[in-house]
């Protein structure tokens, strides 16, 4: 009997050690991170209204958006592909390629500002590049309103979702729909956050195992918050400049946003909730697996080479960062008219 | 009082006799043509499993079907828009234009055979198509298969869908999925098909006088059974050539699959229903308005020059040729693996 007693006894141990080293890393996480709402419902501070939200749903998926017909918001930010696109740069009116990589508009409504480098404050104002864009959709104002007002049926729902304006098919208006729609386009539940909110297995012993080395390594000094990234801006290459392939020298980032010398190469910090479905990485897009773009950062911003079985292990961690993909259904669009722009 | 009972009597007499003619219009069209089922759950005489279907509509929506990640069956025949692209011809891979104007998947299943010249007996044997044309997807069955083995989610998936294959991940089995899923894609409760089981009301006057006319003038000597058209060959230009604009000269036909020199310049019967949603019309899709394409029939087909009255009052009809959309999940996908071969 004794010796089954003594096992017994020693893995009673073992859970009570585990369980204290389980809540003293979800007390430091939770000091860094922190889970992803259930539900936004807020613009701004200002409540969504259902009218809102069904129109920008509709806009969303409208591909008569762009000056081809052929394009909509989700051809780059594929709600089935975990809000990006999963190809190194869009490709968008006439094939062109983009300059960078597609970000996922998943839980982008957490970001501190949007695009790779910040240069809209919010998702109203990121709504109205692409579609302006002549690399992307390639648009204009203009036309946009043109093409939504010969609609019949989104004339009204345009008059439904802003009762208030004395015309309400505007781009402006275009642009909060959509913004209204993306609110609702958040991750929550992920490993991770059932971890922060005190379900100790929800992370298995290795990427608990990373989360303490993104958070000792120093990678959450960047990738932070709700988002785990997005808040700020750093120099791609704090210590070391990855290659031209990873980072091209005609993009400096923010640079062209602030035109100050020190933003030079400058991006934000990318957002890393459901980083494993959005390859490949980096604003480039060129690294395509997860475990070689943690060893890239490690190397070109903490000045750290990794050992492969940190950077697995880290990435390990960022896998847990998936969350419950939102359900959206594939809306019927109202048809044209014979006043609708064609297509070019 | 008597000056009240006589027109009182005398509308009386008029619904007895509008009953009589919209019994009679309706016998008459239910020997032509007929409503679209409710729901069809079978493939050729075989039903399809839940399993098939769930697949299928992943498939549907998958751009990782195409060479290069950009483009689904959706983007062609989106279901949004009617099931068609609202372009005159699809633009594919590299921004290439296709030959022909993209029919519509839905009620695509009650056609005799697929594509503009029937060179495909079902929905299987389409499907297969567009995945490899050049100016499509570009893609091969053999980069397909090894794109769906490398990702385990739909390993899995052709396993449920597929249980009796030793080998269930093949191009044959991604396209019966596809036709699986594209069986659901009907349009039933058009107003046309309400006034058929005899809601006399489903239709107005015009669509009454348009669907006579369109059954008097010899429209459905071609465009008649369940989808109104899809189910037989005939000239285009029966009487007099269009225009080269609307019947280009390299494009003839079914001539290129029978290799019959009768068959130059024969195209299938259009399925015209749902024909209100999916501009612009004939397989050049060169004709944007629906009176100007009835008056182009009358003109080639008939040798007949409608009055704007007639046109006007056949297109009404054809706008009550317009049912139920079918309302469809946007799904998530399964991830790609490292094993996935890139897009190019």
């Amino acid at each position: 009997m004794m010796s089954c007693r003594i096992p017994v006894l020693f893995s009673g141990l073992l859970l009570i050690a585990n369980v204290g080293a389980a809540d003293e890393l979800r007390d430091r996480a939770n000091a860094i991170f922190k889970p992803i709402p259930d539900k936004v419902t807020q613009v701004r501070g200002q409540a969504v209204s259902d009218d809102q939200a069904r129109l920008g749903h509709k806009l969303w998926f409208d591909p008569r958006l762009s000056r081809s017909h052929v394009i909509s918001c989700n051809t780059c930010h594929n709600l089935s592909l975990g809000g990006g696109d999963n190809v190194p740069t869009s490709i968008g009116h006439g094939w062109q390629k983009g300059p960078r990589n597609s970000p996922t508009v998943l839980n982008a409504v957490f970001n501190a500002a949007q695009f790779w480098d910040g240069r809209a404050a919010d998702l109203q104002a990121q709504a109205k590049g692409p579609v302006q864009a002549g690399v992307e959709m390639n648009n204009t104002p203009d036309r946009v309103v043109a093409t939504l007002k010969s609609i019949p049926e989104y004339a009204n729902a345009f008059k439904e979702a802003f009762p208030n304006d004395k015309d309400p098919v505007s781009f402006d208006n275009m642009a909060y729909a959509l913004e209204a729609f993306e609110v609702s386009l958040t991750t929550p539940n992920s490993p991770f956050d059932r971890f922060l909110k005190g379900d100790d297995k929800a992370l298995d012993a290795k990427q608990k195992e990373g989360l303490a080395l993104f958070m000792d390594s120093g990678c959450s000094a960047c990738h932070n918050g709700v988002n785990v990234g997005g808040q700020g801006y750093f120099p791609f290459g704090v210590i070391k400049k990855p290659g031209a392939e990873i980072l091209p020298s005609g993009d400096k980032g923010r640079f062209t946003v602030t035109n100050t010398a020190t933003d030079e190469y400058v991006f934000r910090a990318a957002p890393l909730r459901n980083v494993a479905l959005t390859p490949p990485y980096f604003h480039s897009g060129e690294v395509w697996e997860l475990e070689q773009a943690v060893a890239i950062m490690g190397d070109s911003q903490l000045g750290r080479t990794l050992k492969p079985d940190e950077a697995s292990a880290i990435a390990a961690f960022l896998r847990s960062l998936t969350g419950t993909q939102p359900q959206v259904a594939y809306p019927v669009l109202p048809p044209s008219s014979a006043d609708t722009p064609k297509p070019e």
